[in-house]
């Protein structure tokens, strides 16, 4: 049993140009949900002007606790304390804090270094544990970054320990812009595995050239068990425009059902999910596997 | 070294909507072959009424022969005995003979069994061995049929084993409708390498459902050393309207970059290529490679 962690409503959602209504957001989610998915990544609470995507997160989570109550895991992004105390209030009951292996990434993307924001997390993350609310951790850049290139594995390794000394469950390693390869996955992995342990590893790759799959393929082959995806593809990369965004949770599934893994996933009603929210945001999906089988009527 | 097998001239082409003219063509394989790639499948000699996108064969080998010499291989298809004579009476040295694991695919195809296939071929092949021009074999629906659906490998090996017999150099193994998974390709090539021979193989997949590269990986873990694709992965799939068709030659050669594998190809003279190409069919690259390496101007 492979783990998908959905991530379509907020990575997804957060990276379109087109701002949807909460009610649509809550039918994508309600229709995920319906398809057998087990953790929606539902919103994120920042401040409202910083993502005009994710202004509504407050209605948004009401709305999905109220009618989906306990039918899946409901993380939602946390970027601080003020953040975490809105979750907090409308009961969400896991967070996910995110900083990156790039000082030059957070600083652009939070205002602050790495150092910084661990600062920042701590104190979140000891309110949680405190208030009994679960922590996922996001690392971002985790294979390269857009502004320093490259980035080592002992940066990658030094920033989840550091997740870990957070208390984190799992660890989300993120390849943000899309430049991870097989090889490098593998690599990274061998050295990453031994120090923060298969059970709490998920990968989250973005389709930006078109690795996605294969950097997947590799990490089965390493034995990770959770992926990020998006269903429908939906998203893009803010650095490189145009270009595709996270992977697809239709793509995700194809390789994992034709590799034999199970995913608990509905086909038909998660494609049902994707051709809603690509509907609703006027676009044509990314993923060539989703293609075909809207075209063809089969897998 | 890993060599590559352009096949965009021929098996893009030919599935692409738009009729060019045979100047754009031989531009196409003129920038191709500056790119370094020493193997492009030319055309096909076809009756014209067949294919109308390759109804210029003779005028294209013709140029193609005189101000491109021998800068490379230019194999063409040849259907049949009539097509053979054509293509000698050109003074083409390599043709591509071709037939299927499918009965039901080669009697739509060619209105012939597999079986008739080979009759077909053993005249033309044992002519152009006699004339000294080499031949390729390709195999069709390899991995499975639009009309018979899965296909067993021993089907494949039989039918390897039969262009063995004609005496191929080399034995194109086609996913023509793009449904081979990593899995199936595995196991596949675990029981065809040993009765073909590793020296003798090439790969040629599709990307209909995203897995081309997926493929191509574990392709490259059985040791596979051609593969076949198509520039800017021109083409599509006839058997699923708007799906992709070849996979893009600047994906496969970003794969292999990333694992350390060298083809020959200067990157920026192939994307000249492939934009070029993809201007005249007024048409944008299926290649998410491609699409952000436009984007940023970078790898």
């Amino acid at each position: 049993m492979i783990k998908i962690v959905e991530v379509g409503p907020r990575d997804g959602l957060q990276n379109e140009k087109k701002i949807l209504t909460t009610d649509d957001k809550f039918m994508f989610i309600s229709k995920l949900i319906e398809a057998g998915l087990k953790t929606v990544e539902v919103t994120s609470f920042v401040k409202p002007p910083a993502i005009p995507q994710m202004s509504d997160s407050s209605d948004l989570f009401t709305k999905v606790a109220t009618e989906l109550k306990d039918r899946a895991s409901f993380p939602c992004l946390v970027p601080n304390l003020k953040g975490y105390e809105t979750a907090k209030s409308l009961g969400v009951k896991e967070i996910a804090l995110f900083s990156a292996t790039s000082d030059s990434f957070t600083r652009k993307n939070i205002n602050a270094t790495v150092d910084e924001s661990f600062l920042r997390m701590k104190e979140v993350a000891e309110s949680a544990h405190r208030d009994g609310i679960r922590v996922r951790g996001y690392i971002s850049t985790a294979f390269g970054c857009p502004y320093e290139g490259n980035m080592s594995v002992e940066k990658l390794i030094s920033v989840a320990k550091r997740f870990l000394d957070l208390g984190v469950y799992e660890i989300s390693v993120g390849d943000t812009i899309g430049v991870a390869t097989p090889r490098q996955v593998e690599t990274y992995l061998k050295d990453l595995i031994p120090e923060v342990g298969l059970d709490k590893l998920a990968m989250h790759f973005h389709d930006t050239r078109g690795m996605a799959l294969t950097n997947i393929l590799v990490s089965l082959e390493k034995g990770i068990k959770t992926f990020d995806s998006s269903a429908g593809g939906i998203g893009g990369c803010p650095y490189a425009k145009g270009a595709t965004g996270n992977v697809a949770t239709e793509d995700v599934w194809y390789l994992l059902n034709s590799q034999g893994l199970q995913t608990g996933i509905d086909l038909p009603k998660l494609v049902e999910a994707s051709t809603f929210i690509l509907d609703k945001l006027e676009k044509t999906t990314e993923s060539k596997f989703l293609r075909a089988y809207l075209n063809t009527g089969k897998i």
